[in-house]
C-alpha cells in the first residue's frame, strides 16, 4: 500500500519546495508533482518536513528505587504528537557493570516503543572490560556515541583521567564521546555549603549550578577531546560560558558540538523563584535555566552554527517524585518532560519571530543530529530512500500547552499555558501515520532500533590532521651531546 | 542524447554514496544505479562533486586604460580546467554612470563565456537614480547582491553614508550588501606616508594594508549592516581581525557570511619579501597575503562555518601591466589569478590534510555560494532537475601547477611549483564535457547569464526579527508633563 | 599661615595608612603623626584623599545660540561641593577657527573658576593651520591632549582621513588623541529614520545611537591611532561593545584608555521610558544610558584596570533648555549634570557594596588621569610638594541627592532621590577649604590654569616600540629582477 | 651611619623623578635634594628603584633523594647580583605532613640567606589538621598565600575538591590562593602515551604540556576560587590560553593575578629542538617555553594589566641532575635558573624596546608584587620608612650572560649567550650594599624573614560583594503548595 502526501511545501535542511511525496514500505519511494497512490493525505497549506530526532532523553531511567515516568510507550507518543519521531536514549551501566549487559536492560524496556529509537552508551568507569567492550559497542552493536558524565558525583561521575582512556578510544574506534558537563566536584560542595546555610528549596538547586560551573567542565571536557584526538558533543548546553568555550574550540579548528534544550531556549531562572514549591521543583533539571542574555546566546548560536543540535533531555517525574526533595533540593528527581512541545516551542519563538528560518528549524531538530550520529540520510533527510519519518506542519495551527491534555504519563508540564501556532497535522513513523490533527493513531512496538555506524567523515578528518600534526621526535646524535 | 557517469561516488555538501547519474539536455535527470545512456563517462575512482562556483571574479575589468588580462573566455576556460563551472563577475558602474547602463556593458563582455556566470552589481556612487535603479537591476536583471567598496578612495570607494543608504536600500528589496572590506582612507595615507618613506617596492602594498585596517573595514560594515537591517556578505576575509569582527557578530545574531581566497589559505606574507620585484609585483592583491596565524584563522572558520565560501578574486594582470608599479607601488595593478588552481590546491591542502572533509569542500566551493545566491539548487547540487554543471574529481590525478602550462592568459602563476593531488578527470558544464582529462574541449559562447531572485529565507527571517525588535514609540499623555 | 588635617586615614591609589598632614602655600609640606599649625581640620574617622580629578566637563558651553548653564564659577563650586578638585574642560574651535582664537574665548570663561582646571584642545577641521597650531597649543600652552568627535554630523565631527592626520601629529608632538566615539553618520541616518518613523520623542535620542554605533566607532579609533602611531583616549565609554574593542587593543599591545562616566555606571536606559517628557529630555545625553548588562562592564573594567577613569561629561542645561527638543529629539541638548555627585555615587555604589577598593576609587576619580594627562603628582597625589588638593571624606555622611540643594544652576538633577553615604567633610582646594560640611565656602577666581607637558613614558615608550617595528624596506639589486 | 644615594632619578612604578636618597639602619629617611651622610653612592646616570622582587623560587628544593642546586645563599647572592632584593619561596609539606613542620624545615635553609624572603605556604593534601593550620600559618606565622599544584599527579597534586575546600579556607583567612595550573592528569596521560610511542627526548617534555593544558587548568581555577569567594594567583603564566582565561575573568569582575616567567617572555619552544640533548634538557620546566605568539600575548598582558608580575620559578638542577632523564624525559628535573637574569632580561627586551615604560618595569619586578602579598609599601616602594632594598640601576652598563661568569651554583646558563644593556650599579639589602659594579659584597645571613598580614583590600571588597550577590532563600508559605 502506498501513501501520498500531497499538496504540501517540502522543506528540509537545504531546500524549500512544492512537491508531492509517494511512500511505501516505510521508505519514500517518489518526490515530485502530482503523485498518486493508495491512501493521500492533504498537506495544503503544510509545510512537510523530515521528523524530528530527540537525542537525549531519558525514558523509564531507573532512579532511587523507582523511574522516569515516561517510558518507552507513552515517552515516543508524547514525540510524535509533537511532531518528533525519533529518539535516542541513553544506557546507563552501574560502575562496574557490564556496558553489554546495561544495554541488554535497556534494549528490554523499548518493546513498546512507538517510533524509532536509538542509544547512547554511558561510560560511568573505567576498566579493561570497558575499553573491550566499547569495541563491541560500536562494531556489534551499531552504537558510536558514549556518553560521560562530569557531574553527579559518587554516582555516574567520571573523572578526567577516566575521560581521557575513553576518549581516547573513542578516536581509535571512531565513535563520537558525548559529556554532561558541570563540575561535580564544585556541584558536591555547592550543595553541602547551601543546604548548611538552610538553602534547602528548588531555587537552591540552581545557586548549586552556575553557569561558571558549566562553562568550566565543557572547557575542560573540550581539552580533554583534544588532547585525544576525538570530536566531541556536548550535551545540554545552557549558557553563555558553554557556548563561550565552544566556539573558541571550533575557532581552533577542533570539531566540538552544542545542543541547547529547548526548556533553555524559552524558560529562564525567574521560574525557580516561584513561591509555590512544586511549581519550581517541576522545573529542576540539570544545567538549571538560566537568564535572558544566556537564551539570546544560545538562539544566536542556532542561527550562526555554533549550536547544532535542538534536544529536550526529557526525563519527566511526577509531582510526587518532585517531592521526595521537600526539605532538601539535592533529593529532587532532575529532569523535566518537552518532547511532545519541542518542535511547537521552537517554531514559535523561533521560525515566527525570525530568529532562525524554516530549514535552520529542520537542520537544527533533526538533519543535523541525523549526520552527526551518522544516520543520515535515513533519518532527517527527505530523498528517496530516505525512512519516511515525517511531519505534515500546519504553521497555522494552534494551542495552548496544558498538562491535562498532553501525552506524558506526568501531571504538570514546564509550558504550561503558553500558546504555540505551527503543530503537526500528520506524523508519521516509517510510513504509517501515528498523529492526525491531534487524533492519537500510535502502534505499540512500531519503533525499531536504528544502528549507526563508526566513522563519520569528521571522525576520519580529524584523525588525518591529527596524525599529520603529532609531535615529531628530534633526531640526536649522541646522548648527551655536550659537555658542561 | 543522454549522458552517464557512472561507477563513481558522488559527493554533495551532505552525502557520500555510490551512484550513477543521468544528464539530458543539461540537466540531471536521474540518479541511481545501473544507469545507461547515449554517452558513458567513467568515474571510477573519482568522486562526483557539483562543479565549483567561484562567486569573486574580474574578469576583462577596466584598468587604466587596458583590461585584466583575462577575459570571459580564457577566465572560464581556466575555471573549467580546475573543475569550476560557473563565475559571478562584478559590474562596476563608474561614478556616476547608469547601473543598468554598467549591466549592459559587462555583459556585452560575456559572449564567448564558456560556462555559466552571473553578476553583482556594485554601488559605486549614490542619488535618486541608483536608488531606483537598484529595484530594476533586482526584479528586473535577476540580480541579488551589491557590492561595496571600502577602499580605492577616489575610485571606487563610498562611503558609510552612502553604504547605510544603499545597505537599506538592499533590505528593502531583498537583496545582499556585500563589502571589499578596507579602510580606504588609512590606506590612502599609509600609502603616501610609505612612499614618503621611499619605501616604493612592491612589499609596501602589504604594509599599508595591515589586517587591523581589513578587520576595521569588515567591523564597520557589519555595524551598519545591522542598523539598515541587512545581511552581508564580506568578500576576501583575509586575516583573524576581519574574521574576528564575523564570528562576533553571528554571535550576535546577525547574518554575516565571509569569503576567504585560496590565495590567502595557502599563501603568506613572505613572498612579498622576495628580491626579484617581478615575483613580489605579480602577488600585489587586496588584501594581501597574511602570516601563518591569520591562515590557521581562515581555515578553522571553513571548518566551524564562520567562514563559508572559498573564492579567488581572480583579476589577472601580466607582468608588463604589473610593472606599471615599478618605483611606486601604488600603481602595481591589483589582482592575481586562481580560477584553474582553487579546488585543486583546496583539496591538497584542505581535504587531504584533514582539514575539511569532502563534503564541506563541496559546501565552500559551490553549495554554500549557491544557497547565498540563492541559485540553490538549479547549481551547487547533485539532484534530479538541477544543472548538469559537474566535476568529476580524480583523487589520485596529480600535477606541478605552471604558467607555462595554465589556461589564463597571463605569463605567471602564483602558485607556481605548487604540487596538487586531486583534479578533474571530467568537467561538465550543464551536462557538456568541458575539460577530460586536461584535454580542453570548451565551447566558446555555450556559458548563459543564471539569474537569481531576491528575498531569501535569510532575508526574510531577518526581516522580521528586525520588524519585532523595532524601537517602539513611548507613549506620553502630554508633553511636556512635568513641571520644573 | 599652615593647615594640619589630623587623625585622618589618608588613602591614595597606593596606600592606606594613618597619618596627619600639614599645608602651606597650597602644597602638601609634611605627612606624618602628630603635625601641629595654625588651622587644625579634624578628619577623625574620615579618608584624606586627592581631591578628584574630572576631565570631561563643558562649562559655558554654546549651544543654538544660548550656553550650558552652568559656568566655571557653578560649575567648579558643583564640583568642589562633592570632592572634585580640578576640571577639565574642552576647548572647541568653529571649523575654520584658529585654535589659539579658541583657547583664547575659553580661558575668558575661567575667571570666576573657584578649583584648578585645564583644558583639551578640540580638533573639529583640519588643515595646515591646525598642523601648525597644535605645536603652539603643546609648546607654549600647556595642553597635550587633543579631543576629536566622530559624531555630530555637520557640526564638530572629523573624519577618518582628518583624525589619521591629526593622531599622527600628536605622535609626534607626544601628545594624546581623544575621542567622543559614535559614528556620525550612522547616527544621522537613523535620526532621520526615527523622525520620519514619527518617533520624536527623548526615547528615540537613546534608539538613535544604539551600543554597536559606539562600539563601531571605538574600535575603528583605536585601530587608526595604531597607524599613527598614537595613544588612545576614548571618553565616555558606555557599553560593552567599546570595552570589548579597548579590551581587545591592550590586549595586543595597544595604548589605549577608557572613561565610562558616573551616570552611566548608575542609571540605565528605563529612564527614557519615562511617560514624563521632561523626565526622558533631561536624561538626553550621547552616548546614552545603556542596560544592566553594559553596567556589569564598565564596572568590571574598573575593578580590572581596562577601563581606568569614571568623569561626568558635565553639560548642564535646564528643562527650559531641554524643551527646545519638542517634538524633535534631535533638538533636546545633549548633557547632564553629574559634577556633585560623581564621587558620592561612584563610593556608594562601588566602594560601599565592594566592587571596587577605596584605593580603586582613588585610582579612578583622580589618580589615574593625573597621569594620564601628565600633571601626577602635583595633581592626584598625596606626596610632600604636591599641591593641597584634597577631599576629607566622612564615609558615614549621608543625604539624599536633590535638585533642591544642588549647586549647579539647573532645575533638576538625574540622580535625584538616590540616597549616598560617602561625603566630603572638607574639600581644599590648594589649601583652601573650599566645602566645610556642606557649608561652601569656594572663592570666585581661586582657580588657576594646570599646564601639562607632552611626551608621557607612555607616548616615549610607544615610538620607542613603533620605530622598531616600522616597515623595512626589501633590498633588491635590479628592478625588475626577473625575466618573463 | 647612613648613607646617601646621590644624582640619581627615582623611578618608581608612579613617579619619575630627580632626587637623593638617605638611608638609615636599614630603612629609607630622607629624599630629596643636596642629602649629605656617612657614605654616598654616586647614581650620576642611574635610575634608583626599588629592588626586585622574585615571588617565585625553589631553594634547596628536595628532589629524589637530592634537591634543587642553588640554596639561600646561592641564590639569593645571585639574586642580588642582578638586582633582586627579596625572594618569596615555597614551603612543601609532604602529604600528610603538618604544615608547621613543614615551614619549620623551610625556615631552617634559610640561616645563610643574603637578602630578605617569604614563604607561600604550599597544600599538597587535605584534612582537618590542614584546616586547622592554615589558620596558624596565617594569624602566627605571617604567611598570607597557599600554593596548589593541579600537575604532578601522585606527587604534589591536589584535585578540584581539594581545591574548592582550601580556596574556601583561604576566603575566610583573608589569604590568597595560588596555582601551578596544569592539568596534571591529562600530563600523566600524555607522558605515558609519548614514552609508548618512543618519545622519549626533552622536547616530549614540551609536547605532554601544551599550553592548551594549562589553560585549562587555569580556567578551572579561576572558576573554583570564585565560587569559593577567594581571589587568585596564577604562577607561571606562560600561554595565550592561560592569559584569556585571566582576561574573561577579570572582565567579570573576578580578583585574579597572572604571573608571566622572564623565560617564556624571552625564550620559546624551538630551544627543544636543539640536537644537543642537554640543552634541551637545561630548558626544561614547566609550564615549557611557548612560541612567539605566546609572548607577544603576554607582553601584552603585562602592558595592559592583565599580567602583573614578572617571576623566574628559579629552581637550578645542574646538568648531572638533568641527565637523570636521559632516555626517560619525565626523568628530567623540573627547572631552571633566572635569578640573576630576570631584572637586565627584562630591561633589555622590555624598556629598551619601548614595550613596557620604566615604571611598568618597577612595577612588574617588584611593586604590584609587594601590594598582591600585602607587603607594600615595606618592600615595593621608595618611601620615607620603607626598607631600603634597592636598586641602581644602570643603563649603559652592558654584559653578555655566561654561566662562566653567574652567581647560581650550576654549570649553564638558559640565557648563555645574550647581551643585556641594563644592570646594576649598587645593590642594596635594608641599607646595605650587596653588588658594586658587579662586585659581590653579599653578607650570609643577613636575610630576614618578611611577615604578610591577610585581608588586603581586594579580599575585603571581594567578600562584601560576594555577600552582597550571595544567593537568596526564596520564602514559601506553604510546602507543598500547589495541589497537583
Ligand atoms: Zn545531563
Ligand atoms: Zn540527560
Ligand atoms: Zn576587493
Ligand atoms: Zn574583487
Ligand atoms: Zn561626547
Ligand atoms: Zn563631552
Ligand atoms: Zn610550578
Ligand atoms: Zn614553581
Amino acid at each position: 500500500m502506498t501513501t501520498i502526501i500531497k499538496n504540501g511545501t517540502i522543506v528540509t535542511a537545504d531546500l524549500t519546495y512544492k512537491a508531492d511525496l509517494k511512500i511505501d514500505a516505510g521508505k519514500i519511494i517518489e518526490i515530485g508533482p502530482n503523485l498518486t497512490g493508495d491512501e493521500v493525505l492533504d498537506a495544503t497549506g503544510c509545510y512537510v518536513m523530515p521528523g524530528g530526532i530527540d537525542p537525549h532523553t531519558h525514558l523509564e531511567m531507573p532512579f532511587m528505587g523507582t523511574y522516569s515516568s515516561d517510558d518507552f510507550e507513552s515517552g515516543t507518543r508524547a514525540a510524535l504528537s509533537g511532531g518528533t519521531t525519533m529518539v535516542v536514549d541513553f544506557a546507563l551501566p552501574a560502575p562496574g557493570q557490564s556496558l553489554l549487559e546495561a544495554l541488554d536492560m535497556w534494549d528490554n524496556k523499548t518493546s513498546r516503543a512507538n517510533c524509532d529509537f536509538s542509544f547512547h552508551m554511558a561510560i560511568t568507569w573505567w576498566g579493561e572490560q570497558v575499553f573491550n567492550e566499547m569495541q563491541t559497542i560500536v562494531q556489534d552493536k551499531g552504537i558510536n556515541s558514549f556518553k560521560h558524565f562530569m557531574a553527579y558525583k559518587g554516582a555516574l561521575m567520571v573523572d578526567d583521567d577516566e575521560m581521557f582512556h575513553s576518549f581516547q578510544r573513542c578516536a581509535e574506534l571512531g565513535a563520537l564521546p558525548m559529556v554532561h558537563a558541570e563540575n561535580g566536584d564544585i556541584v558536591a560542595q555547592m550543595q553541602a555549603k547551601l543546604l548548611a546555610d538552610g538553602n534547602n528549596g528548588p531555587e537552591a538547586h540552581a545557586y548549586s549550578r552556575p553557569a561558571a560551573v558549566e562553562g568550566e567542565a565543557t572547557n575542560r571536557a573540550i581539552i580533554i577531546a583534544d588532547m585525544a584526538g576525538a570530536p566531541l558533543y556536548v550535551v545540554h548546553t545552557s549558557c553563555e560560558q558553554a557556548h563561550e568555550a565552544i566556539r573558541r574550540a571550533r575557532q581552533n579548528g577542533m570539531r566540538v558540538y552544542g545542543e541547547p534544550l529547548i526548556q533553555h531556549l524559552t524558560l529562564d531562572e525567574s521560574e525557580y523563584a516561584n513561591p509555590d514549591w512544586d511549581h519550581a521543583a517541576r522545573r529542576v533539571m540539570s544545567p538549571p535555566f538560566r537568564n535572558k542574555q544566556h537564551q539570546d546566546s544560545l538562539w544566536a548560536g542556532l542561527s550562526a552554527g555554533s549550536l547544532q543540535v535542538v534536544a529536550t533531555d526529557h526525563c519527566a517525574f511526577t509531582t510526587a517524585q518532585k517531592r521526595f526533595g521537600v526539605g532538601d533540593f539535592t533529593k529532587i528527581p532532575n529532569g523535566t518532560g518537552g518532547l511532545e512541545d519541542r518542535m511547537p516551542m521552537l517554531w514559535t519563538h523561533g521560525v515566527a519571530t525570525g530568529r532562525i528560518t524554516m530549514n535552520e528549524f529542520v537542520a537544527v531538530t533533526s538533519t543535523n543530529i541525523a549526520k552527526i550520529l551518522n544516520m543520515y540520510p535515513r533519518k532527517g533527510a527527505i530523498l528517496v530512500g530516505a525512512d519516511a519519518d515525517l511531519v505534515v506542519w500546519d504553521p497555522k495551527r494552534s494551542k495552548t500547552i496544558s498538562a491535562s491534555a498532553q501525552q506524558s504519563a506526568i501531571d504538570y508540564n514546564v509550558f504550561e499555558g503558553k500558546t504555540v501556532t505551527g503543530l503537526p497535522r500528520y506524523t508519521l513513523t516509517r510510513g504509517v501515520v501515528a498523529i492526525e490533527e491531534g487524533t492519537i493513531k500510535t502502534r505499540e512496538g512500531h519503533g525499531e532500533f536504528v544502528k549507526r555506524d563508526a566513522f563519520t567523515a569528521v571522525n576520519r578528518a580529524l584523525s588525518t590532521w591529527k596524525d599529520i600534526t603529532a609531535p615529531r621526535k628530534v633526531q640526536r646524535t649522541g646522548i648527551p651531546a655536550s659537555g658542561v
